[in-house]
């Protein structure tokens, strides 16, 4: 598999040894060569993206960049809103939708520079039902959802960037799968406007594979649109900081450890001895009260999750059903059935039990430097009916704080992401640790 | 002026003595007699109306109403999405708009049996530029704004309740400048769902002419849609609490005391030298240390909600303005001209801002009932081409705080409102206060 990335190859832009366009060549190439089976794309704009890229080659060759993304190949996950493609949310109600807008996210990558080449398969809604992608590394497998062509694109060198959104694990399990860095920052971070839903776990993230690329894509974004009204925009940037040892990390186990793959905890905790050797200090749920107390609170992180989506889904969903129900999947009605099933007090009472886990979390501030976990139970499951379980991922939107996973496991050939959790607004101190690992493996 | 209002009528429904077919048609026929002069709607669906108050009258005929608001006419502001009116919000480049969807709050009145009777005039994407709406009692001066319509038609006597929304001063101004009850709910507390942004101090709220309808209202919404996603539903209904006189009430100066009419402020001091008679202890700077805090802590509110809202505003307008910014007015272009001059940072320290004034008021719970203050500062001022100051509202909107205003006050003939503000999810408090104000006077 051909990893591509961009801000080590940009340097050559300017020269004209090297082109936004050269690049977006060999990314269309492979698209042409693998998409067939891959199936990561829904659309790809091959005519504007080639408008982009000799304009950005232009750019370059005058000297004058629009930002350090300029000419950038991403892919867009198909919930974000393009002007000049459909945005179909993966549901047939949207076959061919146009929504006459750019989302936020494709604005502010467009006026960066960056090359928008194709919308990316969605399960519905970013949800439920899965889509036609396959997992690069075997085809007989999934690549994870939601994100599941955003992650599939990037594992298979289509592209160097792809746009997810999480809001259960859907930026971080399709990454961990398809062996590639996934990145979800701290909920708001990124201004999620122009999607199809308003979920208070939703958050914008990136696939990539290198940090550096992953850094500079949510730099730019923020500094030209921000985050989501109301929060603090990404600042992590514009790149990753360099590489740090932490000095103390704390290790969850909470939920999935007990059904986790044997051989992937076995590397986990092997990377971990590493660690030890080198002078950090390992905690976990039995040598720190505060982990355990932390382990307790968010033991039904994905139940609470799940009712606080269903409720907040009651609009635009509940609306888009009484017109379109027989275009819902069987699981999309079931989440409206709970939904229906709850009143306002319910609701309340789950943001209750969310705070109390972040009440939980917060206390592990200043303890340890950083959290880690696996980034999924094992390698992605064989067959494509199932995205796989995001029992991994739950805890880290729920807390709304910063995610990353790493490809650096191996479970019978397939990737396994080693996760990383960072602290709200802490995306600079994360990408230490994350280089880190990175550098160590 | 006719007062036009619904909970008080409803019960002669059922024994088919008075219909919701009936009072929709009295509300069609001074729609027909008078809106061409106060100009507040910009459609009339007077077809559609005429067929939802058909079937409402039905239910009620056969026992089964959908809710306590079945058969309730209501009009809604024109940035709310509807699927069988345009949505213009305001602004030319959105004429004769359809989203083809319901937003949040029309899907869950038209769930509950209201008869949305019509899209109400706002200012350019609630925001800027004046409508044509004139005040209804004095066809010379403006209405206020944003809510423009909504509060217009309301005061009018066209219709019961309208709904509007608030961001500075939208609801609560327009609502005294024309006589009604403008409820602006604890931020969050009604989806917002389906308008044409997400600023962080934008907030659904109602225009009425009693207490029991904009509860009503306010309670259906809720239950059927939720309030914004990560927020608490509005708790505050289904009905008004019994009135209830405060044991201790804040006085708030800031800002805009120094500007408000003479008559204004004698006539609100009088209102308060009576609950002094009844019992009530009354507090402001300069008997409490800690409003003497707060009013330091948000002398600047206004500026700070501009910046805020200037940057929220970058999406989804900078990429509006870039496909049609000849199509927005130059008070619109300067809040782009702001929001580009700022940097995330910039909005940080913004938010932080907000977050000490949040401080500086949570310091008052428990040590006062509630806090007073005019709804602006002074009866609605001459001229149709500004929508008046915003000065007395832009701090509870800030807050994100429950605030009321009641038509309790008049100069020169022209009715001023006496605003009430409460605390976060306190809206059946509010209520309590509210209607011991009303039958005071």
């Amino acid at each position: 598999m051909t990893r591509v990335t961009f801000m080590d190859r940009r340097p050559a832009f300017a020269g004209g040894g090297d082109s936004p366009r050269a690049m977006l060549d060999q990314c269309l190439d492979r698209i042409a060569k693998r998409d067939g089976e891959v199936r990561a794309f829904v659309t790809v704009n091959a005519d504007g993206a080639r408008a982009a890229a000799d304009a950005a080659t232009a750019r370059y060759r005058a000297g004058k960049p629009l930002s350090p993304i300029d000419g950038m190949p991403v892919a867009l996950k198909d919930i974000f809103e393009t002007v000049d493609m459909p945005t179909t949310f993966g549901s047939p109600i949207f076959k061919d939708w146009r929504g006459g807008r750019d989302s936020a996210v494709a604005f502010a990558l467009r006026q960066a520079g960056a090359v928008l080449i194709g919308k990316t398969v969605t399960t519905e809604f970013a949800a439920s039902f899965a889509g036609p992608t396959r997992n690069p590394h075997d085809l007989e497998r999934t690549p994870g959802g939601s994100s599941s062509g955003s992650a599939a694109a990037v594992g298979d060198g289509m592209v160097p960037v792809a746009i997810g959104s999480q809001v259960v694990g859907s930026v971080l399990r399709p990454a961990s799968f398809c062996g590639v860095i996934g990145l979800k920052p701290t909920y708001g971070a990124l201004n999620k406007g122009g999607i199809c839903d308003a979920y208070s776990q939703n958050c914008v993230g990136t696939l990539s594979n290198s940090l550096a690329d992953a850094y500079a894509v949510c730099h730019e974004i923020a500094m030209r649109v921000g985050g989501d009204p109301g929060f603090a925009p990404f600042r992590g940037g514009p790149e990753p900081a360099l590489p740090r040892a932490p000095l103390t990390l704390g290790v969850l186990e909470t939920g999935g450890w007990h059904m986790a793959d044997a051989e992937a905890k076995r590397q986990f905790m092997a990377l971990l001895a590493r660690l030890i050797g080198e002078g950090t200090q390992i905690v976990d749920r039995r040598a720190s009260a505060r982990i355990e107390r932390l382990e307790h609170a968010i033991v039904d992180a994905r139940d609470v999750s799940s009712r606080i989506n269903a409720w907040e889904g009651l609009w635009p969903f509940a609306e888009l059903q009484q017109r379109h129900g027989d275009q819902f999947s069987e699981s999309y009605r079931e989440r409206m059935r709970i939904a229906a099933s709850m009143t306002p007090d319910d609701y309340v009472a789950m943001l209750t039990r969310r705070d109390a886990m972040r009440a939980a979390y917060d206390e592990l501030a200043g303890q340890v430097d950083a959290v880690v976990t696996l980034s999924a139970p094992g390698p992605a499951p064989q067959g494509l009916k199932s995205t796989g379980n995001p029992v991994f991922n739950a805890v880290a939107t729920a807390l709304r704080v910063p995610a990353i996973s790493l490809p650096l496991l191996q479970v019978d050939g397939m990737p396994v992401g080693f996760q990383l959790i960072g602290f709200a607004g802490g995306e600079a101190a994360l990408s230490a640790y994350a280089q880190y690992f990175i550098d160590l493996k």
